[in-house]
């Protein structure tokens, strides 16, 4: 038995070392990740995957918190994915919270992870998506992924969810911008967090005013739930509204979504071996750099050198099947 | 002549109704787009590329003002491009910026421009590096690149800037955690903006702090500058730190720069045309389908079917060519 499929058999069997390190692989070692994710894969699909965003401040990581909690009360097990945009030299920030979530972690049916971004920016919505996978094929029946902001690139991380839960909380000024740039439309569920705040009405108002601007017909009309996460408020009402999404999905929308996220991950990984195959080769070739220079002296733009790369690969290509 | 002839002959001439065409094509028609740049490349290369983001609240749009005001005074042609990421249903944000803005373009030696996102998201990225091109063929001496934000999609757009300016202000909380994120690496300058609040010094050991963290090697140290915008105080400062920045890329890392920018847009472009063609192409095909419903029933995983498919087509090719 290889390596990779004593990591997938422990995955499978649920052994947290085993998950650990294969979320380590999806970090860092793409080629392998991508053997690991073929095992498991066939054990995956079974898991309701809930996507938890908003922006600083919102108060995401104890609401998580309670959520695993309350998941754990009915007895389901849960894993945890926070994605922590921090850079390579600020180290991590609310380390606080991470702690206060590590003390959860002692608990057998939890499993909590943060992803590393910083040695790969671009490939982190991947390994968010592979580790996700293995939480499920590991028997998790909820599966929280946590992400701070609201850039193109946490909307494309958050869409590995089912359900979408955007967070936001009084007196963040600004940040409802934010909100409102790239969030709004992927919500299923929103949460007006420390509710006892006294501007919380507005926030709530806020939030349905925008919504009312969205005039696209809906069949799921996005909740919004009032929670004071510290206390544990507004939290079970939460967790039924989430149920209620998670059973109006499999009623109908399930289907759709499964093929559009199978269709985006089918293309995504096109992309990313033709990349991988034919850049690799090109890059290795002189011509390669010659190119460059070409773009650089202005001779060439990079859409037609890119065209002219790739139809010389195509004959070479014929060539060499034909000899 | 085309149509694209006689527009990329209006950019080159820096007509305003055909600065403005050419952009509305590279936001909307890739293709368009991609034929468009070929015809304008060979006069590009000569602007200097600003890049000016921070979070939102910080001035970023009032400063853009003032340093094109200051550039004009000094007789240089200035093109701004604000890429905006409104949503599809809130509209423009802003809108008292951008219509001072507008008074600003009155002036034959200013063209400001708001890239739309909402259709695109993805593609906005590529759009403004071409927008860029456009307005550097066009004859603009300076090109200002304003971004919102501090997600990874910002970082892509900031990047085909030579001097980024990272702009910050005191009394904006958390979000000194934004920048720390994404952009602290890539600053060449910093501002400190609204330097007439009584925090303002704590905003710059702030980031005196975070720079000092960072221990590579450095041949430019990004300075820090205190601005006003909104009196003008501080900009000239300003301007002949840009100045020196552009000395400083002109005596050495300006052609490794230039390289650099070059291969990542040549991969880009390989990239996506081999997404349009092969992707195009297997979409159109039965059992593309026919995989995407393997992949939701999990009997073979993305990666494996990509690989598949592409192998497949590697075997077509070669028989089409030998038939």
């Amino acid at each position: 038995m290889s390596k990779l499929e004593e990591i997938a058999n422990g995955v499978l069997a649920g052994n947290r070392r085993s998950i650990a390190r294969a979320i380590t692989i999806t970090e860092n070692t793409p080629e392998e990740a991508q053997k690991l994710i073929a095992l498991i894969y066939p054990h995956t699909g079974k898991a309701h995957i809930i996507g938890l965003t908003g922006p600083g401040g919102a108060g995401k990581s104890t609401l998580t918190e309670k959520i695993v909690r309350e998941y754990r009360r009915v007895g389901k097990t849960v894993g945890v994915i926070a994605v922590d945009p921090t850079s390579p030299f600020t180290g991590g920030a609310f380390l606080g919270d991470r702690i206060r979530m590590q003390e959860l972690s002692t608990d057998e049916g939890v499993f909590i992870r943060s992803m590393a971004t910083r040695n790969n920016p671009g490939g982190i919505a991947k390994a968010t998506k592979d580790a996700v996978k293995i939480l499920d094929a590991a028997g998790k029946d909820v599966i929280i992924v946590e992400t701070v902001g609201a850039g193109q690139s946490e909307v494309e991380i958050i869409k590995v969810a089912q359900t979408i839960i955007v967070v936001h909380a009084p007196g963040l000024g600004d940040d409802i911008q934010a909100i409102k740039a790239g969030m709004m439309e992927i919500a299923d569920i929103f949460v007006v967090n420390k509710a006892d705040r006294e501007n919380a009405e507005k926030t709530v108002m806020d939030i349905q005013a925008v919504l009312q601007l969205d005039t696209r017909e809906k069949t799921w009309i996005p909740p919004i739930i009032k929670t004071v996460a510290v206390t544990g408020e507004g939290i079970p009402q939460l967790i039924e509204k989430i149920e209620e999404h998670r059973v109006f999905l499999q009623k109908g929308l399930l289907h759709k979504r499964s093929l559009e996220k199978a269709e985006a991950e089918l293309i995504e990984a096109i992309k990313e071996q033709v990349t991988g195959s034919i850049i690799g080769k090109l890059k290795r070739e002189r011509r390669f750099e010659k190119v460059l220079q070409q773009i650089v002296d202005r001779e060439i733009d990079p859409a037609s050198a890119a065209e002219r790369l790739l139809n010389q690969e195509l004959e070479k290509n014929s060539q060499n099947d034909e000899a």
